[in-house]
């Protein structure tokens, strides 16, 4: 049996999603907090977007498989979409016993029987990133500080604007990422914009198929650039055209990103999604 | 020559407002930062709201009397109003400094000369405070726990909208503050709504002309009790009607609580406003 687990940290206390031996990781800890709760060793969990150091997330999702010998302990303890609530009439024994374990830097917010075909990496459609930025004294708001970077220079909303529209689609962002040996670069844009909130906060959205690594802050820093009017509109469209590591482009600090949404196709879909990504993937 | 100061502060760092000798106050914090900055000794600030021990603020309002000696220093560092920005053309000098000096859960929104009348105390016409609620596992999100009480208690919003209806309006609200000796408790109670957000976060709206000592944690601690439906919608009403602290009504903690903003009337009715309120305050 597979469960899903949607959960949100704040990632200044984590060194990133992936667990590593001596340091705290979020995948460390919740896979702990798992064995706990569900007396076992091992829980292993396949995560949707593995966050590096320092970066947050609101709608992170997960998955686990749950042994036969512990499968119906399990259900009973979580919600089961296709039983309404949880076996125990208040539903999620299991999210309020994790969450019981785990420090509040760490949330679990929703945990369920997955449906068939479901994976939590490989189903997932899209993941959808927002980067948080204080450009003026207003916008500073000591209660965000945590996931908001704060600059002295001010930005220009429309320029960084025109400058995203360039990079929408399918391309190879190898400019934005990091090399890897055999992978490919190749991903799908499918939004990026800007938006000045009421409150003065600059706010971007980044959503795609799939992101490489660091690709999310490079893309902010190289649009930051074009904000600040140090460079202009065009040349970001020129960076993604070079097809190798600008190293005229920064890459922004962690504390700004946040991880806020992962879209799934619809149930009678997951399968056949999980199938395609993995063929996607394993291209170079 | 008067200063009107903007200022927001997480308040998990602080015993509260009021400067104290010996503890972290944002009061002894902003005086401390005020002398370094000007160069001067025994800065004296007057706030719109002296918010207790852990209390948040975003729109904290403070005013401060510049002596004659530096006043044509000061007016040239801070944005004035009647002259759009400030004189070194990128304006906001004595703001950037005063924010270099300052830790980051304390920041300076805005500085500039007051207008005539101004009194960050007394022309104030009302408060607005919000108390953020998360009573649910999928509301819960780290990156807000600084700001947002965690209850396992699911609350019936329209519950607690119905009974907050009958505490609108002016009456004594003795029974939801402490007694101080020679202090009105009489208060008029604005705005008093709950609000459930998307995102599953209950946001309790709390505006009036002023509160007194602990009243507004008081009145959501009465009204949570309606919502986790302990007591009926009619016994806030019993409780104002009271007009003695009623100790069945708890105090919610601090750390929920967010001074949002402060409603100051047109210019040219700020003086007649302090007058008012001066007067109305010093009736017992």
């Amino acid at each position: 049996m597979r469960v899903r687990i949607d959960l949100g940290y704040d990632g200044g206390g984590f060194h990133g999603w992936a667990r590593q031996p001596g340091l705290r990781t979020v995948q460390g800890e919740l896979e702990r907090a798992l064995d706990t709760v569900l007396r076992v060793e091992g829980s292993l969990l396949t995560v949707a977007g593995r966050t590096d150091t320092g970066v947050h997330a609101r709608g992170q999702v997960a998955h686990l498989d749950v042994a036969d010998a512990i499968a119906d302990v399990v259900a009973d303890a979580v919600v089961d979409a296709r039983r309404g609530r949880g076996a125990d009439g208040a539903g999620d024994v299991l999210l309020r016993r994790l969450n019981g374990v785990l420090d509040p830097d760490l949330r679990v917010r929703r945990i369920g029987v997955a449906p068939t075909g479901f994976d939590a990496r490989f189903s997932a459609v899209w993941r959808r990133y927002a980067y948080r930025i204080a450009d003026r004294a207003e916008a500073v708001d000591p209660l965000r500080r945590s996931h908001v970077l704060v600059t002295s220079q001010p930005l220009d909303e429309a320029a960084m604007a025109a400058a995203s529209e360039a990079l929408l689609g399918e391309h190879d962002f190898a400019a934005f990422c990091r090399k890897r040996a055999g992978a490919t670069t190749i991903r799908t844009l499918l939004e990026l914009g800007w938006e000045r909130q009421p409150d003065g906060l600059l706010v971007g959205t980044v959503r795609a198929d799939a992101f490489c690594h660091s690709m999310v802050r490079a893309l902010v820093g190289c649009l930051m650039a074009v904000g600040e009017g140090r460079r202009d509109a065009a040349w970001a469209a020129g960076v993604l055209a070079g097809r190798q590591r600008d190293p005229a482009v920064s890459v922004v600090r962690a504390h700004g990103l946040t991880l806020e949404e992962v879209g799934y196709p619809a149930d009678d879909e997951l399968a056949r999604q999980a199938e395609r990504s993995r063929v996607v993937r394993t291209l170079g």
